[in-house]
């Protein structure tokens, strides 16, 4: 049994969130990451959507990335599968494109006393309500509720010429990924062709050592997703691009 | 029962210190955080006052922010109620906010032997002593020691038009946490008022959305003390301010 | 029993790792470090030289700076005196350094079913592999191999006037670690001496306290090796080197 802890915090304020859990449960505690880009709601979701399918059943995801903290947003409980895994989280629409790949979910609201402080419910709401659930007290209201905060990543367009992708999260590296699916591409050009990228041409192959050290690339990285990359280096130096951009992919 | 471990390493020497530990101890051990400002005994010691008391009884922290490394300053271990909670750290002052807060305290000198190298106390003194304690081996002298190093934080100034305050901690948000206790400002200021910071208009709220994204706000923090700090935006980069600058706040 | 991680990451991939470890075996997961220059081999391998051998018998180290991902570079499990501990990496070298340390060892070629991605084998082929090792299935081919990638620090080089020693390792306060071993040097300066590097005069000391504040000195740090440093400052900046550039020291 584990409780995994995904934050924006990167700071001592993830340290007083595992004393609340280790003080309610003896689940191990799980770091995934706690350097996400701050406030950035969607790159957290991208985030918990390629990490928490990986966890074993019965495991809980507490991820706060909460620019709404302290207003009159819900704490939820997202079940999946009648509670195979749990994530709790603010509703800003976080959890939603992981719960959604994992399998059946339904979203609650999490019940708590008014916290201790209004800028910190990582450690007042979020992880206590996680260490409960992960020691089987399900700290939430007992009917689902319908009114919650989705997100969705959407998906590429198809254009005349290929593709009109967004970039969906930007990693340590410098890769920029995209909302499209390596299938839909896969479909239309072979890897080994030269795709056209915001005008630039860049080869389209299975991994990064195939293009010279600093050599700009288009492949299907570890999410499924197209995404443009450099070997040993950042794609997103070398085209200035960042989330949200699009990118107009010709094939 | 956990170990805790709280540095400025940022590096994999961290890594060294969880060998030790794993092979004295089977207790839990559990990152608190270990990018804190280099060198800076104090920001630690607020970061360990801000997350130790969190933590369930029977917990022994080592924190290692020790710019006196293979030096004569002592290794000590602050002994909270009785063995309720346990520090071990350089005796720099680092522990000894956190130890008041939590309770009564005694400081003790750690006993070892001369250490494998004279630049990584962390790995050669501090790992394995907090890990013998968490094995109830109480590896420090009988008696306390009261020529210990000291640390206080004070606390801000009372002044005509309202406090003179000191900025104890800029978090990775860019918050600025200062040593005014919420409660004496709630005294003078309601949320909702405007204070003046440094001669600017700032409005003082209960939390960060309550303004425009980028505005400035000040606020109490989930550590009890005013802060002043930027929706979705960083204050020190706005206001300029930095650790150890003074603020006068006007209420 | 603990499996470790060391990656040079520092994104939520190390979460996915963590959820297939999870998934396969109830070892601690240990998180050594992940922010690790980026495909920096000879770093990680560096890294790991100075971690692993702290570590208990028993412990399994998943170690990814895998530049060559979805070549057709080998996976290799480096078994240490018959199994006392055992690194999975990629075949780059990156183990070897501390293997030699820590004991005998063997290399062997893991063994995996083609991936499911070309560009995450920390996710599909590293983590999995050194869980099941760490639940005592030896999923790698029994017999050893030869014809593995190795890596070797070297030595400094004695010169008339002292030693040309190589940077191995950065580290996140900024002091320069060379091949220099520190017994080498003892046997040539004593701390207290002045010495030159790359023509600056700077003092020998046996820790960084010995200076002023931003003071340079030369030590020998807790790997045993001839570091530059600055108290409470950062030498590679002062003296702008890097990694791999050679140090002239005159003793």
């Amino acid at each position: 049994m584990v409780v995994t802890l995904l934050t924006d915090f990167d700071d001592f304020y993830v340290g007083a969130m595992k004393g609340v859990l280790h003080g309610i449960t003896d689940a191990e505690v799980v770091d995934i990451y706690h350097d996400l880009p701050r406030q950035d709601v969607r790159s957290a979701a991208f985030a918990l959507l390629n990490t928490a399918p990986w966890f074993p059943d019965g495991s809980v995801h507490c991820i706060v990335v909460d620019p709404g903290v302290g207003t009159d947003r819900k704490a939820v409980a997202v079940v999946v599968d009648g509670g195979r895994q749990t994530i709790v989280a603010p509703d800003n629409g976080v959890a939603l494109p992981a719960a959604r790949k994992m399998g059946e979910y339904e979203v609650h609201e999490v019940r708590y006393e008014s916290p201790e402080s209004s800028t910190f419910h990582g450690r007042d709401v979020f992880a206590p309500a996680a260490a409960e659930i992960a020691e089987g007290k399900p700290v939430y209201e007992e009917e689902p509720i319908d009114d919650y905060v989705d997100l969705e990543f959407g998906t590429a367009i198809r254009t005349s010429s290929g593709f009109s992708a967004e970039v969906l999260y930007v990693d340590s590296f410098g890769n920029a990924v995209t909302n499209l699916e390596g299938g839909r591409l896969l479909e239309a050009a072979d890897f080994g062709e030269t795709l056209r990228v915001n005008g630039r041409e860049i080869p389209f192959q299975d991994t990064y050592a195939r293009v010279d050290e600093g050599g700009l690339l288009g492949t299907i990285g570890s999410h499924d997703n197209f995404e443009v990359s450099v070997n040993r280096g950042s794609a997103t130096e070398l085209m200035d691009i960042d989330t949200e951009d699009r990118l107009e992919i010709e094939v």
